[in-house]
């Protein structure tokens, strides 16, 4: 998506060689006209899916989650995350693991909220080796909801997480995919 | 705010004195299309109060904080919390207790988003003590930004941090106050 690439070639900060900022627009201070021209995009790829449901994990994808919801008129449900290792009754969980921070994360849901009869379409700002997606994927395989597909804001293509997906079938949109990044600044893949 | 109101008896739980679960359509799944309605009341209060930002904090006010976003055309920021003690470079801090989980938390905004040229536009989904407005107009302070006001989803009355704000004179809008809760059921402020 050129909007959104634009925006992280004059915005975004390169750290080390994996960190990728965009702090200015996504995941501190968000942009909400441009989250809603890439929830467009989103409703223009995903509009046939009969998405009934948005899942996202707290806590940046929330707001990208929120904006794509009012296109599909649906609901969102954020999934919560938390260090413990207790499992709580009358929720689902599943393990994410965090190479950022370097720890685990519990995520979960409320059984209430994420059924077998939904269609769900899970959202997130980054995509970079994949544990928040497969521990969203894992979520929806509990409650024997549907998949519908997986959007993401910022997919980093160097690391593994969208190829597994993609190589499993699934239905992966990421607005800007990131080939590589560094001293020579940042590439997209067409 | 009827509607609001309406959605709070309908689904809300109260638990013990002070708890007041509302993870069906506010804090876990989230409706947007009832953040919506309320996201016009909101605008329809501080319209004219020249708001160019809408400050809150992460998780559960970002998906409200992002439809009002759309009624003033302005960007969201929302102060991110922690555990740790440090001292960040580059942000303004300050310490919000928790009642509900008995901890301290430090909440952060970036100095680059948070100025002495903007008008701020607080939002939260809940105010009961007020640590977390508190905590988010201490970082105003430090940025010497203006405070146009407060938006509030739900204000438990019956605890002191709505009083306290009034007390200052400050343009605090609650969509919901909940005067008393338990046994009786919930009662609201007229």
């Amino acid at each position: 998506m050129d909007l959104l690439e634009k925006r992280i070639l004059e915005e975004g900060t390169v750290i080390g060689s994996d960190i990728l900022k965009v702090d200015s627009f996504l995941n501190h201070q968000i942009d909400v006209s441009l989250l809603n021209e890439m929830a467009k995009e989103v409703y223009a790829h995903f509009k046939n899916s009969n998405v009934n449901k948005i899942l996202t994990v707290e806590a940046s994808g929330i707001g990208f989650a929120c904006i794509v919801a009012q296109y599909f008129n649906c609901k969102v449900v954020f999934a919560k995350k938390h260090k413990g290792r207790q499992i709580a009754e009358g929720v689902y969980e599943a393990k994410v693991h965090s190479f950022t921070h370097g720890d685990d994360n519990i995520i979960k849901v409320s059984k209430k909220y994420i059924t077998d009869k939904d269609v769900v379409l899970v959202v997130d700002d980054f995509l970079a080796t994949g544990e928040a997606t497969n521990g969203m994927m894992e979520l929806l395989n509990q409650a024997g909801a549907k998949l519908a597909g997986i959007a993401i804001a910022i997919e980093k293509g160097f690391q593994e997480g969208g190829k597994q997906l993609r190589d499993q079938g699934i239905d992966l949109l990421s607005l800007a995919i990131v080939d590589s990044m560094g001293e020579n600044g940042i590439q997209f893949r067409k």
